[in-house]
């Protein structure tokens, strides 16, 4: 079963929106370890934090940032990937296993739809991760699962390869969605609700 | 070929956040006709003007609103769709055919995605539309197409179901790509690029 009780063992910040809302903002305080992507150092730093470390070229660092945190920026050359993943890379490396990821919508939209997609890949590759945004939590899944919920909750489904979808608890039936809007705008109907199938999908829940 | 020139008979200004560019908002100042959905009226009526039609229950609009524009109002009751298809349906029965959508996205993440990818089915229904955002524009497209451009403009391409996938004049080679965020982050390198392709695909350009 799938619920809210998540204690990441890092906490990626990305590039997008820096985060508004209180549970994203809870997450990256009580974070044991803090990557921030690039350029999000700035606001982090801002606020009296410290990351763990800095992935990027330092670019889009302020001028004075660059300096004083010099030692904490990680250079990773690659020119297929994005910070965010490169971040998760990075962790990875370390043996990290479970991560969070905020601030990572909200700006250009099709940064928004890359980091969003990449979760899938992160999950292929062994990572237990969810995305907070300021809205709610997308987290990548295979085949059959439960999810704790409470009756009413928005629960949108963004279907990559599964086959035989089939919901319990859900409002509206599910069906093998080909297109993204098709499994958008659900709602639970009771504390749980499972999704039958076989295969890879996103889900999204409101807070 | 595909290019910037672009003059709507009709402007949807959907529920995401209101436009802040210049360019959508000009879209909006000399549209010729302009559907507003639901409570995304009450900023546009705030701003000296009153829409065309105001689709959606008017749950949202304000107190105020709700009675001096009630004769604007069509309540168009399908719990399948959402307000932005209903006002795209709306326009198509009235021989609508062109229409730009602004304000669609920076939202709730999930009501992004749907907003966008529901652009694939309004092309297949025979609309041209295109979605303009703060920081770009996407253009559902089927089959090979060739675009105006800058150099150095950034080029995002999201395969819905394209098979056989090259381009020209594109900075990164392309494949039939899987996950969202396979053709992200791609840049034009001449004045125009092709996409050589069979099937459909979203195209998002910066300004």
């Amino acid at each position: 079963m799938i619920n809210k009780a998540y204690i990441p063992e890092a906490v990626i910040l990305a590039k997008g929106e820096y985060p508004s809302l209180p549970l994203p903002l809870q997450l990256l305080e009580e974070a044991r370890y803090v990557v921030c992507c690039d350029g999000a150092a700035n606001e982090y730093i801002s606020r009296g934090r410290t990351p763990d470390v800095i992935i990027g070229d330092g670019d889009s660092l302020s001028p004075e940032n660059r300096v004083k945190y010099a030692d904490l920026i990680q250079h990773i050359p690659d020119q297929e990937t994005n910070d965010q993943t490169k971040a998760v890379h990075y962790l990875q490396k370390k043996g990290v296993r479970n991560i969070a990821i905020v601030g990572a919508t909200g700006k250009r939209e099709d940064h928004t739809l890359g980091n969003i997609s990449l979760l899938i890949d992160y999950m292929r590759s062994g990572i237990e991760v969810r995305m907070f945004t300021d809205y709610g939590v997308f987290i990548p899944i295979q085949h059959t699962q439960t999810f704790a919920s409470q009756v009413g909750q928005q629960v949108s489904i963004f279907n990559f390869n599964a086959k035989g979808l089939r919901g319990e608890g859900l409002f509206y039936p599910l069906s093998d969605f080909n297109n993204w809007w098709q499994g958008t705008l659900n709602e639970a109907t009771a504390n749980e609700f499972t999704i039958h199938c076989t295969g890879e999908y996103l889900i999204f829940l409101t807070y």
